[in-house]
């Protein structure tokens, strides 16, 4: 590693201070993340649209500018289901292939408006649902998956191709490819950030999110959403805080890697003060899994059925089985998922008045070797159900030798507070940092 | 009125019979619908955007075509808050004259696919939010509003402009203008309709409808969005329905005009040998529509946040209100309303066992006069946090002359039943049915 890094691996809050400074312009950034993604992009295979000459150009054109917000001249990712006016948005679907939309979706409008250069449009699994997998490998270990549905974003993310990208999760899609590409990761709380112009799946699940390489860099995104009470909340030291470390129900799908990831960074902050407990959830909680996917390919139906009508024969049979209502969901079913899912939100906030955050897997192991599979999301879907805010920070490496990374949870709409706290936990957790740039360029 | 009526003046159903067997071409009730639009919609001002030479084209085409469904050659309105890929969608809003979507809307894609005429753009509230009102005008008395934000739709169906059009409800947007206009509407429970392409207000309330001129319409398109359970229902007898008459919490806020019509279609049902009760609602459901506004105002910023970043100053100050976080919601407040809902959702499902369907206002009095106003939807925000099928018909005239509806509710996702039971129950209720259409042509 040269003694001065390339701004390609500067994290985003790093290098917004360096623009702020003027000891970096948004060009340079912007030429350097270009220079790794066309170093590293045939294998790692991120992107599905990059225009390097039409990147410099937003990024010249930013440099002119003042600065309004942290985001000004960062280069940000968008994974592909999400409309660019200037990019084609393809949901990496045959059908779409020539999909140009007019508008932008209202995250990437704002970060643009921000001073963001939308650098490209990031691989994803068909719709961020089934059928096509993404082309994406994981840059820590090319034979394997990087998890998905945003695949891409995670990867450019953790390849230090981009420092800032966009995600979604409806089932495990942003906090599972977090871990496994070495990032860090926010689902908001569900309902805070608009999903306008973002292909739907499943109404009551879909979440905009993001990755970055720090905390502060998931703060930097979170502020240009306004999420309520940013800034109120000073960073509490470890030893003032609870933490509740958090099994969940389906601790036996944990694979010995991830039991590992989550009980190592329980005993780091305990070591570091913080009052470590266990939490166990109601009974209850344990069919919140297959109520998130009741809800999901129930409402998936609605989603699918444009396209089934208009192109059944050409669909992926995993979008005719949701679209044609084959999937077993019938309406006692969806609204027993319904009524669970209502009844554990309420249980989950109040139990969590006894802790700061909760500490748990981010996904069941290391990335399985193969592009066939994106991953198991069982450590995800049912935090997504319960429309809590999720942030994913990498924890250590697995015998495989790739990154895992935990995540913290707090109560339904405490996005900030969360921030707040992974602050202040996110360096006693993941003290390894400069290590994944090493293995990475080591590789 | 001519003894063979205008094509024009057959609801959706007939039409659709008349189409089937060879009577009626799309394009001769496609230039029925143009020639009333051109008589009436200089007054009445339902359309944003119609090109009749393109519809007539349309016809045409769909008239070479076999019909694959009942929608086949119909002519459909669309709210302008729905993309459409070959007209403009404004939204009613300044920023977005010039907006022209590259793809359509789920609704409006499967309703072209079965052959329904795109027939225009329907006018609409501003965002189908706040700010600027539709210049529409209610077809029975033009110093009248026709409600919102579907003004367009529910006065093009109701003055015989076009037999089905599309509206949505987050408060009272679709059910309220159906009950000023004289038409039939359904709000399907929430989720069980993709909103893609619809521009987004509140994730937990937003929900696609229709207007028609009978059950039979309103079913008729639920089936082209394959509504569960369609068509599994037979018809039931008045005398095995167990009606419950429902004043909701905020009765005191009904104008005689609409008191009298709920209980004149009590009384209708109760003499057709329906067993109608009163069902009183537990006390929590009195915080409701308060909860509505706490949900609809707190997901609205994250909606209105991109265009309160980009341009501000040209927004309608209700739009900076809310995205700038000024509407008095917390997220302490935001999840207590959204507990309240949750809560009385399931109370609500489990009261509805004791009867066949809920009988209610379907809007506080007649349409208001002036166009400043779009009416009082507190009979409507409450059953859209519920998420429950809504369906409203039309019942009497009040003292100013105006139609007014109630509406039939059923538990969650049970949409084909009440459909089902609206056929039965609505021809004792509409016992005006042809009176409308006299009046307006009289007037």
């Amino acid at each position: 590693m040269p003694s001065k890094p390339e701004p390609c691996f500067l994290n985003a809050s790093q290098a917004a201070g360096a623009i702020k400074t003027g000891a970096l312009t948004s060009e340079a950034l912007v030429r350097s993340c270009l220079d790794r993604i066309e170093a590293r992009d045939p294998d790692v295979k991120a992107w599905l649209h990059v225009d390097p000459d039409y990147a410099i150009r937003q990024a010249r054109e930013i440099d002119k500018r003042p600065a309004v917000h942290p985001l000004h001249g960062l280069p940000f990712g968008v994974k592909d289901i999400m409309d660019t006016a200037d990019m084609p948005t393809t949901q990496n679907a045959a059908f779409y292939q020539d999909h140009r939309p007019t508008l932008d979706a209202a995250c990437v409008a704002i970060v643009r408006k921000l001073g963001s250069v939308i650098l490209g449009k990031t691989d994803t699994v068909e719709y961020a649902s089934n059928g096509r997998k993404a082309a994406t490998r994981n840059p820590f270990n090319l034979a394997h998956t990087p998890g998905g549905s945003s695949s891409g974003s995670g990867a450019a993310v953790g390849d230090f191709q981009v420092p800032l990208a966009f995600g979604t999760q409806t089932a495990g899609s942003l906090i599972r490819p977090a871990s496994f590409n070495g990032v860090y990761g926010l689902k908001p709380s569900w309902g805070v950030v608009s999903r306008e112009g973002v292909t739907q799946f499943s109404t009551l699940l879909d979440t905009v999110g993001w990755y970055g390489r720090s905390v502060d860099d998931l703060e930097l995104v979170a502020s240009a959403f306004q999420l309520p009470g940013l800034g109120d909340v000073g960073a509490p030291s470890p030893s003032a805080l609870r933490v509740a470390f958090c099994e969940t129900p389906y601790w036996e799908r944990a694979e010995p890697a991830s039991r590992i990831a989550t009980e190592t960074a329980a005993k780091r902050l305990s070591e570091a003060g913080a009052k470590v407990q266990r939490l166990g959830l109601p009974e209850a909680f344990a069919g919140l899994a297959d109520a998130q996917a009741t809800v999901m390919y129930g409402e998936g139906r609605a989603a699918f059925l444009p396209q089934y009508l208009i192109e059944k024969d050409a669909m992926h049979p995993e979008f005719v089985l949701t679209a044609a209502g084959k999937r077993g969901v019938t309406p006692e079913r969806l609204r027993e998922a319904y009524d669970l899912a209502d009844t554990c939100r309420r249980q989950f906030d109040a139990l969590c008045s006894d802790f700061d955050v909760v500490l748990a897997p981010a996904a069941a192991g290391e990335a399985p070797e193969g592009l066939h599979t994106v991953g198991d999301w069982i450590f995800n879907g049912f935090w997504t159900l319960l429309h809590v805010p999720c942030l994913a920070v990498p924890a250590t490496k697995g015998a495989k030798g790739l990154p895992i990374g935990i995540q913290l949870v707090g109560p339904r709409l405490s996005d900030a507070r969360l921030l707040a706290i992974a602050g202040t936990l996110a360096p006693l957790i993941d003290v390894e940092g400069e290590g994944r740039l090493k293995s990475l360029l080591a590789a």
